[in-house]
């Protein structure tokens, strides 16, 4: 059963061919085996594609998005690389069957992928390997000194969980539907398969009930989707071999129901849309009978809308306040003999469970649904982690790690990555126990994203948790992971994702100028603080209202340029820079340092400016240290204690978050004040 | 009926507040009359606009867009920026009357916009000038150090020109619906009004038909529009203040009708769609009346699917070839007394003109259509110049300018913007004859374009001809265009035109690599060959078929920074040059002279950059040469004799075209190397 096991890691990145020429294979996720041979495919106008085998619509859709992907990769005209026969293609597509109407958990996307200088042929048992293998081979097209080739290689892949998704939350944030097709082209891209769509929350209600038409017509402020183009999108999914799985969150996060039904919340109303974020008190009514009927009729509509088996009904977050406020709840709890709001939480989600799988779907929902009464065919994402998620496997439920995935929180790639579902608690369990985990999600809460700038919080990050989630555990290299990134990055761009292109736009709007260099070197090295600081630290209280067009907003999760810096920095602390190491280290220190004065013209025709003014000025100041302490390392001469001692202080300053952002270069100039205070100095290098 | 015509050129870039701060105001196209007044409109998240007087779906949907687009410039959210009354509104919008349900020639565009601190206040008489009000407000709001703002402005304008076009040819190539839109966003915010529609060539037949199938199912290569397509792009257009005019190229540019209708034409079939570039033979039969029994009914089919009053025939460039070689076709021009081809054209044109007046639509054609016996309604469309619109206009005929508005030629926009339709034998016409002089139309031939690079061909220089064609005649400085169109450029990019953000990912695909800094300083100072010189220098012959992934098709049309390096030495060699302005002079220098050995490691890689290597070292060593002229100028010496002549000679070498690029910054060069010989050389300032 076990596929061969060959993880060629290191010897990815550039492989000598035997034609002395580097040969650049960098794909993510890693295929469980990658094993190189001589020569290469070459790709020109006369490449063509043949189906073999079973062939259905959807397949020939993966085809034609191929070859589309592939013209633009390559500048060639819509006339070349056409669909053909066997004898002629010079890639021979085969599934061996079709796969489900409606995609299922844990259909076969194992595909196998065998490149030739003569021509490729990507096996498949059904069209969903054919298109993870076609992802494949479009990551492996690079130029060459003659042309756009493959290099000739055996691959054999499958993923390691068959659960793989991406959740958006566009409650908090409505996120228009072109969007997310975008965000749907990069899952696909990286071979997640379902988009877990996060459709209500207090902040408003987004999708047309036909049923209840208040939900949207009072919930949404107009912003919703209609049930067209909800089709629309999970056909958009469906055809690129993705699940979408929708949430209606109740009893709690569901102030925006109430506002066209105030009957079904457990206070009385009238209540209006949510602007702010956090945990709020109206919730469900789980006592009245009126409230399981509204369900079973909006359940019913929605459960015939989406096709996939899984519904999830969010659980979380339910304060309580409303419970404990009403007499007659108070009254139904101790006539049921319910001793907590947990209690009754759990009583609501029992009815609501026959109900959803009376509509024939799975029920799903927050690591709070989890009780032992509720049948075992439910399923439980944890966002607190894996000892939850092992405790659900261990009592026979499956479960979905979110833990560690929320891509809201800033954290770099490299924090994700390390994120496993497998470990914890969970590794303990027994080979039936960890069957029951079926994967992870990506989940992008969307407090402080818009849809200008909410592709740029998912990607790139997500595709190295899609790597997690798809490749073999060992595969665990940071640095490939990195330089991988960068380029499913940039081969985004080439599906239209806006991740890098929204980013000077930002700017210039931040700048009110086109000349945005300073702002560039400034932005390019600081960080939006971590995990819920922004929440905890903003100065007047950020609603669904606040515009979003700060410098927080534009700067991206993780700057590449402070963590190349620290690359080049950790070199010359270990005493192994080379000439050219340093002159970069002291060219990135000299611009910094003088960035304050360039940034200066701009602060004064900018309001979005002036809060990064103290931030820019810590810059310059950290740089200029960082350029004297380059100067003692370089002299061979120890820094005075009381400089050390007073650029030390100097760092911790500019350590503290200001106006919500991170100076990301400050660790590194440490190092070099540390160094060059012959704390760990190496003698310089002739 | 004239307007106050004050015109503030050159105090229109930065004016300064009472508040001692700069104020921008940049425009494009220029108003009739603008006068900027004390204090500024502060445009936050409570700004809102009303509409006041008539009101229809088409001025709402206008007001929700630029609503859309403020919001996006500002970054404000969705909710935010409402429509409401006029009590509260800060921008009050009033049109007078409707406009007509099909977009008529000549209707009323004229707005007044009054902008003071407390409100602005947008009115028009109909819809149409409320639209191109709306424009200008957009282009009015700037960043603060207090926030967004527009200044204190009268704004009174109105169009020079009744027709202001852009035609894109998608004959040549495909372009698919979505760039078409951007195209017509573009135009929107530049204030052109006519999308002309080049539907048929002879290599490709783009429009459905129902009544004739086979038009683009046999001529097409399944790339054409469906009817419902065409109907959304006009409803896109009509929503924009845009008329939509199609045009059929007959009885010449016609192969691909031929495909499936070989009985149309005058030579025996079979045909093939045409891949490559030219005038080619086939043309339709004059002489027999399936001709005109076909014509008739596609044009009737066309006629009701495009609403507007106008319908071009094309009509240019028959080579005759095929009615010499057919006896029926000779002998019916003897029976008929016709005694040249252009007689039998003519006949042509005059049973044409008789279908499409039947269908009730008005003809158009290009500039050999014009014969006196046509009916004086026609409007002739001239690509010979102004001379040639004259000679018509004084037969009583109407016509526009083409001729000099070609963007494929990939002239600078200052040379479009020189080209005046009132100029010429046409600038001593009488006031009635001038009337006829409808205005022009940029057009973009799409022999070289893709859907990937078209939009850099067409913006922003096309901003530059919108100005000519609306503007007053005498605003005409060139300086003040480029700092403009360098504005209307960027705003395009809000609006999510391509012209600039396909520049990064095409040089990527050529470089094969992420690391494009040395090519993008190569593409920076290069310009593609112009006017027919790509055609007549092709390696191998161009065909429809060939990719477009070179360099030439990245290339900007027009090097900005070339431009920006010749006023430098321009300064420089007037003796007026600051210490900072040599400075810049010396490092632009510097870069392009080390640029060669940066780009020589990509050279390796990608086979796409093997042909820039002859004008990469071209760079370097006229950048060198460079230099030295440099070095004399600052010793203040005179540069020896034989050196000058021997740079001179590497000049010459250098201002060839290789690979059908331009090397751009060798004209400024020459001038420092003239400079420093003492040709024209100025003391140096201390």
């Amino acid at each position: 059963m076990r596929a061969i096991f060959v993880v060629v890691m290191l010897c990815l990145a550039f492989v000598a061919s035997s034609a002395a020429e580097p040969r650049q294979v960098s794909l993510m996720p890693m295929p469980t085996s990658v094993q190189l041979e001589t020569g290469q495919l070459v790709v020109d106008s006369s490449f063509s594609v043949a189906i073999n085998g079973h062939s259905d619509a959807r397949l020939q859709h993966a085809v034609e998005r191929f070859l589309d992907n592939l013209r633009h990769q390559t500048g060639m005209p819509p006339l070349d690389m056409k669909l053909t026969d066997p004898v002629q293609a010079k890639l021979i597509v085969h599934s061996e069957r079709a796969s489900k109407d409606v995609q299922e958990l844990g259909e076969d996307e194992s595909y196998s992928l065998e490149v030739r200088p003569e021509n490729a042929k990507l096996d498949a048992v059904t069209p969903l390997g054919i298109m993870r293998g076609l992802q494949t081979f479009l990551q492996l097209v690079h130029t060459t000194s003659d042309g756009f080739a493959v290099p000739a290689v055996t691959i054999e892949d499958k993923p390691r969980f068959p659960w793989r998704g991406l959740m958006i939350d566009v409650g908090r944030h409505f996120i228009p539907l072109d969007v997310l097709k975008r965000n749907l082209d990069g899952m696909a891209a990286v071979k997640l398969n379902v988009f877990h769509w996060h459709l209500s929350e207090n902040q408003g209600f987004r999708i047309e009930s036909k049923k209840f038409p208040k939900l949207q017509e009072m919930g949404s402020d107009g912003l919703y989707y209609t049930q067209d183009e909800v089709r629309d999108l999970i056909a958009y999914a469906r055809d690129r071999g993705i699940r979408v799985v929708p949430e209606f969150d109740m009893p709690g996060h569901s102030t925006a129901w109430f506002v066209g039904y105030p009957e079904l919340a457990s206070g009385p109303g009238p209540y209006q849309i949510e602007r702010k974020w956090g945990v709020f008190d109206p919730a469900m009514d789980p006592t009245q009978e009126r409230t399981y009927k509204f369900l079973d009729s909006f359940i019913g509509e929605m459960a015939e809308l989406f096709p996939d088996q899984y519904f999830h009904i969010g659980g979380d977050e339910v304060n309580g306040k409303q419970w404990d406020a009403s007499p007659s709840i108070q009254t139904f709890m101790r006539a049921h003999d319910l001793k907590s709001n947990q209690d009754l939480q759990a009583y609501f989600n029992q009815r609501v469970q026959k109900i959803v799988s009376k509509h024939g779907k799975t029920m799903l929902g927050w690591d709070e649904i989890l009780r032992p009464d509720l049948p075992k065919n439910i399923v439980v994402q944890s966002w607190r982690g894996q000892d939850s998620l092992a405790a659900a496997a261990k009592q026979g439920y499956r479960g979905l790690l979110s833990f560690g995935y929320y891509v809201d929180l800033m954290w770099p790639a490299s924090r994700h990555y390390t994120v496993d579902p497998m470990t914890g608690a969970a590794a303990n369990l027994s080979p039936d126990e960890k069957q029951r985990i079926l994967g992870g999600e990506a989940c992008m809460w969307s407090e402080y994203v818009s849809p200008e700038n909410v592709e740029s919080r998912i990607w790139p990050r997500t595709a190295a948790i899609a790597e997690r989630l798809w490749s073999a555990r060992d595969v665990t290299d940071v640095s490939s992971m990195y330089r991988r990134l960068e380029d499913v990055s940039q081969w985004l761009d080439w599906l239209g994702l806006t991740h890098n292109s929204s980013y000077g736009l930002m700017l210039r709007r931040v700048a009110g100028s086109s000349d945005i260099s300073a702002l560039r070197t400034f932005t390019d090295v600081v960080e939006p603080v971590k995990d819920y600081t922004r929440e905890e630290t903003a100065a007047a209280e950020a609603t669904s209202l606040s515009p979003m067009n700060r410098v927080i907003d534009a700067a991206r999760p993780e700057s590449a340029t402070a963590r190349h810096f620290e690359e080049l920095v950790d070199v010359l602390v270990a005493g192994r820079a080379s000439a050219d190491t340093k002159q970069e280290i002291r060219s990135f220190l000299t611009r910094w340092r003088d960035n304050q004065t360039n940034l200066q013209p701009l602060e004064i025709q900018s309001f979005l400016l002036k809060e990064i003014v103290p931030m820019s000025q810590d810059l310059s100041a950290v740089a200029a240290a960082g350029l004297q302490a380059l100067d003692y390392i370089d002299r061979g001469e120890r820094a005075p204690e009381t400089w050390t001692k007073q650029q030390l202080a100097l760092l911790e300053q500019a350590q503290k978050p200001k106006s919500q952002l991170l100076l990301m270069v400050t660790p590194a100039v440490q190092k070099l004040i540390e160094a060059s205070s012959g704390q760990s100095v190496q003698p310089p290098r002739k």
